[in-house]
């Protein structure tokens, strides 16, 4: 279900992005071009929290209660990782 | 010229995302898949800045230079406006 | 009274940082430092538009109506310097 | 020693907020100012990240090996949370 949600969100990103190749071929006003990229970043930040939700409710808690020091220590530098690009774009 | 390059760029953000759908759907790794996110977030903000620098270099410089006031104040209120929402995505 | 307010806001972000450190010394709960830093940042981002859009209203239509190509050309490249380190931070 | 470190980083940014009210009450140039805001927010940034990842080795280890469902299950928003809040700061 998760995997659906996700699919149909980039789905929609995907179609936005066209809409904004159509709104250039057609000269449209800077102003709204850039509101129409703001508006696929925003998207793209929602898909982004919930791929990073899924992953911490899968992924880290195996990781975290796991055997494997190493690989949990590389689950957790991985969130941080994100979190610092995330602050960056 | 600038126009095909921002197209050129759109379009390779657009099968981008296309590429993204194609990982969800084949269970890539949530990190993989968050850090190809950042990616077209990247791109993104490439193309914005591009697209905000043409609007400098030509509607900005009409409406400055030319005789209406309320469409220079619209012309420098949305400038302000896009770097308002460009620190919030 | 655009500076006064400015230097208000600056002060009040200044407070809120030493707020800040004494919550760490204090052992606060990261996930609470954190949210404070982000309202920090927001605070910071209001700041930024609001010094932009001085800029707007002043340097940049003294430099587009001015002479000199150069300096008008300065001018418009800050701004979508400053655009793209904010869509960075 | 990490609490030193964020202390030590935390007290360099409320000086550097203390060089930005002065640099205003001086009348420093706009872009200039705006320059100091930018690299304020990234100091912030770093701050973010050490605070994040000092809260995914200490709390969330906790709170995922634990034996509270709901205890794990807030620890886990909180951090999706702030990566949301974090997207758009």
């Amino acid at each position: 279900m998760d995997k659906d949600d996700t699919l149909q969100r980039l789905k929609v990103v995907e179609g936005h992005v066209g809409g904004i190749v159509r709104m250039v071929e057609n000269d449209a006003y800077c102003i709204d071009l850039l509101r129409q990229v703001q508006a696929v970043q925003a998207a793209l930040n929602k898909i982004s929290a919930k791929i990073l939700d899924d992953h911490l409710h899968s992924c880290l808690i195996s990781a975290v209660r796991g055997e494997d020091p190493d690989e949990r220590e590389r689950v957790l530098r991985e969130i941080t990782e994100v979190y610092t690009m995330a602050t960056k774009v």
